[in-house]
């Protein structure tokens, strides 16, 4: 499985390639901006003279304001210094990863992005891997597990922790002294996961980090903004982790992701999901054609995973047969981190890309799967 | 000496400061733009728009090109895929300092800006102090120390490293099987600087790293992009560890770059030299009236460091006396980061800001360090 390298390396083939092949890897907003966002972007030039005459500070609390708030998390701990405006939301994890102890034994969702599981290996941490089973039946990890980490919505699955689960894990964390860490980057697509997150976990009084992201909401060519918010009982080296990472985020990115929050819950929120829902319908019923479906039917998020039959090719021979087709999707064990093989079941396609683009990718994996079958079922011919 | 934080620490209080002190902490350009750049941060929808048109490796390679060529860098590897834009140097340094392998003895150029120590010191590096006096000697380190890190031109000194140096440095370092660090953050700012780098690494035959920033050079709210760029030659794991920190930087933020480095060698480089010069003049003349005097008076980057005499008050001092009168400047310990207390001696101030808040921050220094040499000189009335 090693040969596949990680998931981010198969993004970045997709996006520099030479050829022009259609890319539908990551799950970041490729799409051309409604005219809503259009304007707004015609704005910049004016955040861009607004960054030289308002404080920093008041900027990076109008825009924490603004995008927490349209994203229902009125708990946050806004204005209190304690949510970092960063980058990225990898560069947060990568932050919070840095500021757990070396040797810790952290819990992490399984399957989920491998990037996150790989910055805290990277950092020195022993990661043990809770499946969404154990999530939806509240079986908890114990200790000596130090932290759990739980990606909500789940990528590639797209499963929301429902509040009362969330709440739960926050009393036994606070019962055992484990920090909850939610990484809420997809957040802002599934209105099922904005629920206020920050009260749950205040409530419980356990130590909290949440992260979230700007990055996946909007076609904003990687201008975008990842937030490191923690509890104040907490008690991890985090300031000096970022300071070691960055200065500030940028003051014109800040306003960008406060105007089109704003548009968010404007009706931006409706006119993305109305996108990515059509995307999602011609998938499935593409595939449906060649006796294929979705994995995640209930999935709400930018990605579609596809169910590849244990009879059939794997994704792994599905991902190099498309890319020879010039399509480029994600295979699927990488995303199983501490599991690859079972992986290989799946295969994830983008759906945040206009609507051809999908159409044409999800008619040729179609292809694809149905060559790729007929040679699978009688390999000697 | 540990009360001080790091230098960024003391940065981000400066940026946050709700009393609106004077900022001279950062080396970056907080400035108004000049006509010129205000005609090219106009067009930024434009360039937004052609994100969405232009393949992503035509943009970041034509941004490669425009900026290292502006800066003198003919024989970077453009279009070899050994080029890796990042959201900053910082990220580009802490991607080395991943792909080092753990342990690894490392020599760090003393005194330089403490991140990058404490970046290289995360990951597990051991290091070894090189002097400026060795670099202008060529006393080069020799194994075990498998890797040579040299800030060029040096913050906050402004040394440059001459071309013959730097020949010498990299034939030693393929003589030894060494790689050559070099960390040209603030080239862009010093025409001596400038000399080709890659051709003098490339033709000693050595692995080499280069580190290239647009985030010193233009008043771009932290719009900017670091470059990682390496030899061919080269096994570290990098591209490995570029894809665990990001997919791609901002193709809004490349074109950006491009325009910018187009107006540098367009007269842009000299319009801004000219309002560093004068800064600095207004400090040195300034301090001067008390008997202080510039420790670098050659220096040619952004910021200066004025030399304190042994028998007044400390940087230490210094510093908390000026943050009382409202002006954040850096005092110089953590750049010393072997050792810290040969920075007491020296402060620093940001030269890339507006000429009346350069003036009057160095005139309230004059004043703090006047009213301490009296307390010092008489500590127990």
């Amino acid at each position: 499985m090693s040969e596949l390298g990680n998931l981010t390396t198969m993004e970045v083939d997709a996006l520099t390639d030479a050829d022009g092949g259609l890319n539908l890897t990551d799950g970041h907003a490729r799409l051309v901006l409604s005219p809503q966002q259009a304007a707004i972007v015609a704005r910049i030039p004016e955040m861009f003279a607004d960054a030289s005459r308002r404080p920093f500070r008041d900027i990076e609390r109008e825009a924490h304001a603004t995008f927490l708030h349209a994203l229902g998390q009125y708990s946050a701990p806004i204005g209190s210094g304690r949510i970092l405006s960063c980058y990225s939301s990898t560069l947060a994890t990568d932050i919070v990863a840095r500021a757990l102890p070396a040797g810790a034994r952290i819990a992490v969702l399984h399957p989920t992005f491998d990037n996150i599981a790989d910055l805290f290996i990277t950092r020195g941490l022993r990661l043990v891997p809770f499946s969404e089973a154990e999530l939806l039946d509240r079986d908890w990890p114990m200790p000596p597990v130090s932290a759990i980490v739980v990606t909500h919505p789940n990528n590639p699955t797209g499963l929301v922790t429902p509040e009362g689960h969330l709440r739960s894990l926050a009393e036994h964390a606070a019962r055992h002294g484990q920090t909850v860490i939610v990484d809420a980057s997809f957040r802002g697509q599934v209105g099922a996961a904005q629920y206020d997150t920050y009260a749950v976990v205040g409530a419980a009084g356990t130590d909290w980090i949440v992260i979230e992201d700007t990055g996946k909401l909007w076609p904003t060519h990687e201008l975008k903004i990842g937030l490191l918010a923690y509890s104040e009982r907490t008690r991890l080296p985090i300031g000096r982790a970022f300071s070691e990472s960055l200065l500030s985020a940028s003051p014109v990115v800040l306003q960008l992701v406060a105007a089109l929050a704003t548009d968010w819950i404007d009706g931006g929120y409706q006119r993305a999901r109305a996108l990515v829902d059509r995307n999602r319908a011609v998938v499935r019923d593409t595939v449906a054609e060649v006796g294929l479906r979705l994995a995640d039917p209930a999935s709400e998020i930018s990605v579609a995973r596809i169910e590849l039959p244990a009879n059939g090719p794997d994704s792994s021979l599905l991902y190099k047969d498309l890319l020879a087709r010039g399509v480029h999707v994600l295979p699927c064990p990488p995303f199983h981190w501490a599991d690859p093989a079972a992986g290989l079941r799946y295969i994830r396609v983008s759906l945040a890309r206009p609507f051809a683009a999908v159409q044409v990718a999800a008619q040729r994996l179609a292809q694809s799967y149905l060559e790729l079958s007929a040679a699978v079922a009688a390999p000697t011919r």
